[in-house]
């Protein structure tokens, strides 16, 4: 789960091989750094703005076929080097041991969320609003779960108008899209989103026609008194990787098939194509985009059509197998919390006839998500 | 440059072909669509919801083994489907030219932008202020030379505080990032961004270290007395034609290939591993994300970093060459609007001392862009 790992061996000695500076450890460890990329990573102020700490280094003032090191040497924890033209650069040991590109390295920088169906039950991802809102260290907490999980309940959030706003802001600004910067889940007349019907809704991930969907949904309940309206979720990466090992083409098409997501009423008309499925460049799933309301006429090669609709039939399968749907009947002062680029969101219908339900929504996005959670860390 | 081609021919007869339903158009023409994807599209108000227009039938209530058309007929410039279990649709000739999937209906389909160099400074793309507020067809030329050019100038716009926010929302709502809903681009003491200072800035994106960097920037002049300090543009997408033609391997990497970004700054610290060059199905450009300043340490695999290098080198040569350089000097009222994914901005440095020079600028996305774009289309 950790983004930086603590150092816990130093560097006694640098020597050249070829393009690279290897660096040893104390416990073995060898890691290269190309003498350029050393060179482009200057941390000195006239390469790295002391404020901004934006790069202010020209990689194109460097003559591409000259030596570039003139002297390397290891002191005291650092890496100095002088470089032929004259200019000098220091490099600490927890630096160069945060920045390793080695294989090893870079693996184990890797975050590995925990999948999960619906088992999950017995031990949900939740905490309480105060500790949430009252410091650092709890909405730490919460931001770990989010991002282990894909989802966290918050419980007992008073039931007040746009409190779920408040909560958000706890993290960053609103994502703001065509439904408005908050949003109101009821049952209305001339809806234009089955959402605000009391129709059953399969699990789906919300606006997969824009370039970016919203990243982190926040639905706070704040009435619940009809019939039926159960919250599902389902893991999508879980489901993902269920369907890898059942019918690998499957998921390969999916996860290299762009496919037309549109919206459109009176006043919007917001089109994307994109793949079902993402994955980074480790092959970790990084996005679901599941939503048949928001498919349009598959607008794709001739010869991919039924291979499409045979490997979406899989998925959708999956997704609605019962054991891998948690199912929660919020209640008010529940604010579930979910990574709609991954937890795939739905609910039983509901008949509005028995009684009000009403949940109020926001989101926002997962950069800033992620964001919060280094800051936050970094404080701790 | 349309994206829905009008119907210059009729549709005559059908016949089936294995999968596929086959049309005869009176030009000559032949169109397929599956049966399958037929079914799916039906437009009848149970498979379509006739108020959100959104896809209500259930892919999964079909047998995948059986034959899905009982009865198939073109009648009055419609196309009628009898399904096997009775159920019926009707496709008008309009919709199915729309949305036909064959290789050259899809082609027909493609926006194709109008790449440019230093000498589009005879033909700039520019427009009034008047023109644009006033009404949709103004609004819409400006919006179809911003398409096509990935900017464009509007002239003789009042140097009021936030008359740019007025602007930009006339598309949609603004783009809000960590630097705010808006920011005023002037030289500023403990800067936590280069653009705040008074340095020169080569051409560059904004923010590639969000996973959609802002679409659209809107930077307008409200005050310009300063020495030095114009304004640049370079085409990103023909400067990656340049690379592709020069050195399609390099091109090729910097398509493939992520590197991180990052801000951070002590409230922030936003991160994102992206390609320099994105293409869309079509092998069209639909990116650039190019910032010196916002690219973090290089963590790729080990045997990637001297041929990135090597290939952003070149790049960088491309992007630097005076003839793809635009230069322009803002004066007060000049708003320039530009596709922050495309064009590549930057300025000349200047001295704070000899006058003030002040840009006020925000963001509106591109989903947006294009969204208002269609919806006025439709409209005029």
């Amino acid at each position: 789960m950790s983004e930086s790992a603590t150092i816990s061996d130093g560097m006694i000695s640098v020597e050249r091989e070829g393009d690279l500076c290897v660096l040893n450890w104390t416990d073995g460890r060898k890691e290269g750094f190309h003498s350029l990329w050393l060179r482009d990573n200057c941390q000195c102020a006239d390469c790295l703005h002391p404020q901004t700490r934006e790069r202010l280094f020209d990689l194109m003032t460097l003559d591409p076929n000259s030596d570039l090191i003139d002297h390397l040497e290891t002191q005291n924890g650092s890496l100095f080097v002088t470089w032929s033209d004259g200019h000098q650069s220091q490099f600490s040991e927890r630096w160069l041991h945060e920045h390793a590109y080695g294989e090893d390295a870079r693996q184990a920088r890797r975050e590995k969320p925990t999948l999960w169906t619906s088992e999950v039950k017995n031990s949900l991802p939740e905490i309480n609003y105060e500790k949430v809102m009252s410091g650092d260290e709890g909405l730490l907490s919460f931001l770990d779960m989010l991002c282990d999980y894909g989802f966290a309940l918050i419980r007992q959030t008073p039931t007040r108008d746009l409190e779920v706003t408040r909560v958000a802001s706890r993290i960053s600004f609103l994502r703001e899209t065509n439904f408005g910067r908050e949003f109101d889940v009821i049952s209305k007349p001339n809806p234009n989103n089955v959402a605000y019907t009391a129709l059953e809704l399969q699990s789906h991930s919300d606006l997969p026609n824009w370039e970016v969907p919203p990243g982190t949904q926040f639905l706070h309940c704040l009435e619940f008194d009809a019939e039926g309206g159960e919250s599902t979720l389902v893991d999508g990466f879980a489901a993902a990787r269920q369907l890898q090992s059942m019918s690998p083409e499957d998921f390969d098409l999916l996860c290299q098939l762009r496919i037309p997501f549109r919206f459109h009423d009176s006043d919007w008309d917001i089109r994307r194509s994109a793949t079902t499925l993402a994955l980074d460049s480790f092959e970790e799933l990084e996005e679901i985009r599941f939503h048949s309301a928001l498919t349009a006429p598959l607008d794709i090669p001739s010869d991919q059509v039924l291979p499409f609709y045979r490997a979406y039939r899989a998925l959708t399968e999956i997704i609605r197998k019962p054991e891998n749907i948690l199912k929660l009947k919020l209640r008010p002062g529940d604010l579930l919390v979910f990574n709609n680029r991954r937890a795939l969101h739905g609910r039983a219908a509901f008949d509005p006839n028995t009684g009000p339900r009403h949940l109020q929504g926001c989101y926002v996005d997962n950069d800033d998500v992620m964001s919060k959670r280094r800051v936050l860390r970094r404080r701790l």
